[in-house]
């Protein structure tokens, strides 16, 4: 039995995590906690009507400190008297680069830093005293192997350099977390989910939503202190017109 | 002969760039543009008095993109009509993460970003038209070896995570760059100083700052397309007080 908190739970690789997770049994699972700037839709309306006993809706930003201060407030009162277990550090923002490098705005670089890094500086920091309390102490941030300085020279021309540069900020953002609360019990990784249909990764991706959130969450599930400071992948089997491999191996930094 | 920009230039590591490459002869060092937000101090008048035909104060900030198209202007005008052939990105800041990485203030981290990497995007993107125009096509970018996610075992309770994470990102910025302006026949490299007893570096460093910049100035002088998109680490002898070594050998990222 654990409690689960996601962020950026309103689409994409969120909102899919937060229905797989309460697919589980509730002796599994027994709260998620759906974050984000607006969950009034229908989307999570549908969820809370299915599963009100287990899902509960937050909305708050992971830009504003005061806004999660509230939320770590909320959770603690459902929580009642328990720890949070597992935190997911999903939401996100891309931007495209068309100009390349040099055209990257740094309007667009500071906003993308301030989603993909202090965002999740700023959740973390905010619910690590629940997560002291919590049995699995468990805090997975999804990143991208596009941040990996091993694959980089496979995508010099993706016109993403602002996304690209917060997850690598980013993975070490995760690997300093994951170095200091290792003695605490905690295990703290970065996840690639793989190259999905949401709207951020396009119909041209490589694996379903659902495919990729699955093997996401059995990355959650499964993953103990063994892999703490660790950059995770997904496992797929490989088809032609994919871009990625997706073999289950940790990925180089 | 060659013209240079440092940014950062009026102390530490770039104050002593500056004095270092005047001492060169104008056949080698043409031009140096010293950038500070502040070039009205003592150390800059001096070097104008000695060097008033090579060393040129230019004043701005790496924070300030409108301050910096004000630079060019200047910097192109004293060019007359040849290209900039060397780009230094040396400001930067650092900060200490006393309580850990969960006391990282999310003020903090955004301000280290914004100097640290942010602002090489601000300086690089402003003077690459007419680095575009020089000769050697030379960027460096100064980094640190505490960036590197093979070096990070070693440093995992240093306590300044967030100058860390910045460094991390500049040199995924700099790679980024390196990557994409290699056809056009630029050498963008990071750089690591080494540990010196600047003011940011403190009385306990390994080096002093005359040794660890001479060692940078030699690998600005040396570097060529080879090192394009590398980590570059100076070279000085090993004595038994020392934190780091320094073999001259590339960083693993």
């Amino acid at each position: 039995m654990a409690s689960y908190l996601i962020t950026g739970a309103s689409r994409g690789i969120g909102l899919e995590l937060v229905k797989q997770l309460l697919e589980l049994p509730a002796s599994q699972v027994s709260k998620v906690f759906a974050v984000a700037r607006n969950v009034e839709i229908d989307a999570i309306k549908e969820l809370v009507q299915k599963h009100s006993d287990r899902v509960i809706p937050i909305s708050a930003s992971v830009n504003n400190t005061a806004s999660l201060e509230k939320a770590v407030e909320s959770v603690k009162g459902k929580l009642d008297g328990q720890g949070l277990d597992v935190l997911v550090n999903n939401a996100g923002i891309n931007g495209l680069t068309t100009g390349g490098i040099k055209g990257m705005e740094v309007d667009q670089l500071s906003q993308i830093l301030d989603v993909n890094v202090i965002g999740v500086q700023r959740v973390t920091a905010a619910f690590v005293p629940l997560l002291e309390q919590g049995t699995q102490k468990k805090v997975f941030n999804i990143s991208s192997a596009l941040g990996s300085f091993a694959l980089a020279s496979y995508i010099a021309d993706m016109p993403t350099d602002a996304y690209i540069i917060s997850k690598t900020a980013l993975n070490m953002l995760t690997l300093r977390w994951a170095q200091q609360y290792a003695d605490a019990g905690f295990t703290i990784a970065a996840i690639s989910p793989g190259w999905l249909r949401t709207d951020m990764g396009s119909k041209d991706a490589d694996l379903s939503v659902e495919q990729g959130v699955s093997e996401v969450k059995r990355l959650i599930l499964e993953s103990g202190k063994e892999k703490n400071g660790k950059f995770l992948n997904i496992k797929a089997a490989k088809t032609d017109d994919m871009m990625w491999e997706y073999d289950g191996k940790d990925i180089a930094w």
